[in-house]
């Protein structure tokens, strides 16, 4: 078998249906490897010499080496016979972007899809697709997604894999905005050959990846043994986050007009997710949410969080919401309680949640967090810092960022409202401090961060 | 009794603890009045003839007439002495903004804070606080939100009712951002008369608002009866969304820490909220998430949702949460199957959710959302638009709030992306229809919506 990094490090790329002209695919596609793959790029067309600057090769059969990748963007009919001509080159990996297979529902393309499947066999070639959008590799330059008008999210340690096309596209271009680094992301399409299990096996051994996200419909019931073997491999190695659609029997049945997927007992996933370490999410937000606390936060040793707020309400919220998903938010000790009441102003409240009332300035902040950072009973911090007001300057930014790294525990933050309180966001979470405006999101979040802290120290005796 | 309406719309209002001096409570407050209110405004400080230009009073009995509204903010132990010359000069209304009653734990505070109420009673004056930030109107002018870091939301037709003043602070704050208009909001602090039965029955009454929120730790035992009967009444005129925090027995704890407040047996709370028709939210994201469907949704007749969609994994995600939460996603029917499948192309997936697929036009939209809006099985439309789709051009937009204009059934939108995706989402939201990024809020949101029009159908007969 070929190893998927021709796919992902490839040091050369043919695009079979390059084209000059605005607006379509095989354009989209080149313009993005011309952008940002270091390796070499074979345009691959029968009407030009020469596309934007490149050298253009009328015949598979031209290009001057075996591609490591090649990349096929012309209409259906043409594929097999492109496919015969890159096997014949030596090409193992092969993006097949085109539609026009099985999921049209005819007869037609059902055995156009049979035929390429055969011809990959044949030459032992790998194939992601076909109707497809294939790969997008911030590391590599390797570039299929097509949209022009998706904004790519910046290098870094996400990494997708994709059962809907057009969800990536949008996840994509919504991580781009909020300034979430991608590894790689894969849509898979029609899923002739490389699926979900081959992509988590890949994409566990690879050190530009710290978590995965996957989107699944359904899996191939063949691969339901393999895929929870890998994915509790992967686990013990990074935390895998699955959303997985089609939960209910009528989602169920649209997954199934869908992708043609067999979404299944969906108790069956939940339990083979379970199995396997995977943390699934149950909805969009608590998906991304999930994703940034792996990024940031070390993991969680036991279920004591403590509070530190400067809005006693939103320490009331916080606590309903924690004790709610399964943490304890322990009533002060003695010890501790009697060394707060030494350092705050008597109408403070030091129970936890602790309270350092809305006349609090960023020093309170610092002499609680310094005090609750070095106890062996405080597993989690979670800082609310109403940035409205007055007494706060801005200092504590500094100050709880230091606690997240030195700590070793999870310190995340919760701020509510315009731009004072993004402006304080945005700089604790470029310091590693996972910051939330809602109570309800923060505690879920932390919990399966705190789920899979759990899976990894029982699994690592 | 004294109505309410001295305290949202008076002629004339008095700050006592008015000062020039910057930082201080009384500078903010008045700067506030200045800014906005449109009556007359008599500052009160011993020390000044004048302040921001305008006369300064010495002493109460000085101000020229009774004021309607007045607003007290000078240290506690003088705030008795105060109210004493404001009832003998015919005051009847006062917010008192100065802290250190009751919640400094302290026998001193609290009987200052009996005293206070004693004098109140005796001149038959109503009195919103001690230790609250108080009244925030947008339409009269009244704003004692003392906290100058706060953005203020703009005027609209929400309501807030809050325990917590922080919170308070910080939700205008954040609504400013996300520009939801805000009618009038109030924190009462220590509320030792006006509280949320009050309240609640004059904006019930109020014509510029339309949706009332509360956020409630627990309400005086002896107002909960009263408080459903109000509420029962209200229901009937506006929605009244209700987050109750302390729901935990470790959240009803930190409530009694906060605010002193019993937060009581939720699920006695929670019955009383589903017989007065309240809705209950359960989180941050969902009490903003309705307040939006209530502003902009009519009522939902029944529980079929149709989805219209260019990407087929969010019409599987969105048949999840739609169902989970109880509606109905039906399928179509033959008679509307035949209808779409002779507009659509053959690719297109006819059955709900009716998946219009990545090489859709806005035209594809326009025809199937026609045929939707006419039919009296179709309770409401949620349309998936992710705009990264090559052939849309953004003229459905116009088309979308038209539908939602005239086919007097809700409409919602979901896109997930950056800019193009949110330009797309303001100006849905500017025409009245509710965009959503995740499938699970819009569904949850949606779901309040049906239930406050079931329960308005019910008691309606």
């Amino acid at each position: 078998m070929v190893s998927l990094s021709k796919f992902f490090n490839p040091q050369s790329v043919a695009i079979i249906g390059a084209t000059p002209k605005e607006g379509k695919v095989g354009r989209a596609i080149l313009e993005n490897f011309i952008a940002k793959f270091k390796g070499r790029i074979y345009p691959v067309n029968p009407n030009y010499d020469e596309i934007l600057g490149l050298k253009c090769y009328r015949k598979i059969r031209d290009i001057p080496e075996p591609p490591d990748l090649a990349v096929i963007a012309i209409p259906a009919p043409s594929v097999p016979e492109a496919l015969i001509e890159l096997g014949e080159k030596g090409n193992r990996a092969v993006v097949i972007i085109s539609g026009g297979f099985r999921e049209t529902g005819t007869k037609e393309g059902a055995e156009l899809e049979d035929r390429i499947v055969k011809i990959a066999r044949e030459y032992g070639m790998r194939i992601i697709g076909p109707n497809c959008i294939g790969i997008f590799d911030n590391w590599s330059g390797v570039d299929t997604f097509f949209t022009t008008k998706m904004r790519k999210p910046p290098k870094g340690h996400v990494a997708f894999i994709s059962q809907s096309g057009a969800f990536a596209t949008a996840l994509m271009d919504w991580m781009a905005y909020h300034g979430i680094g991608v590894s790689r992301a894969i849509s898979y399409g029609n899923k002739v050959d490389v699926d979900d299990v081959d992509l988590l096996e890949f994409l566990g051994d690879d050190d530009k990846t710290r978590v995965i996200l996957m989107y699944i419909e359904g899996l191939k019931p063949s691969r339901g043994r393999l895929f929870i073997e890998v994915a509790k491999k992967v686990s013990m190695k990074k935390p895998i986050v699955v959303y997985k659609a089609g939960k209910t029997g009528r989602g169920s049945r649209a997954a199934a007009s869908h992708t043609a997927a067999l979404a299944g007992d969906y108790s069956v996933y939940k339990a083979a997710f379970k199995q396997a370490g995977i943390i699934e999410v149950d909805s969009f937000d608590e998906m991304m949410d999930v994703v940034r606390v792996f990024l940031d936060q070390p993991l969680m040793k036991g279920d004591r969080v403590y509070i530190v707020t400067d809005a006693g309400g939103v320490g009331v919220m916080l606590t309903d919401a924690l004790t709610s998903v399964g943490f304890e938010v322990p009533l002060t000790p003695p010890d501790l309680r009697e060394k707060l009441r030494s350092m705050l102003p008597p109408h403070c409240i030091v129970d936890n949640p602790i309270d350092l009332t809305g006349d609090t300035d960023d020093e309170r902040y610092v002499r609680v967090l310094e005090v609750l950072s070095k106890r062996s009973d405080v597993d989690a911090i979670v800082v609310v810092a109403l940035p409205q007001v007055p007494g706060i300057k801005g200092v504590f930014v500094d100050y709880i960022a230091k606690i997240k790294e030195e700590s070793g525990k999870p310190v995340l933050a919760l701020t509510i409202g315009s731009e004072y309180s993004i402006e304080t966001s945005k700089k604790l979470q470029e310091r590693g401090v996972t910051v939330f405006e809602s109570p309800e999101r923060l505690a879920r979040a932390l919990k399966a961060l705190r789920t899979y802290s759990l899976y990894i120290s029982r699994h690592l005796k």
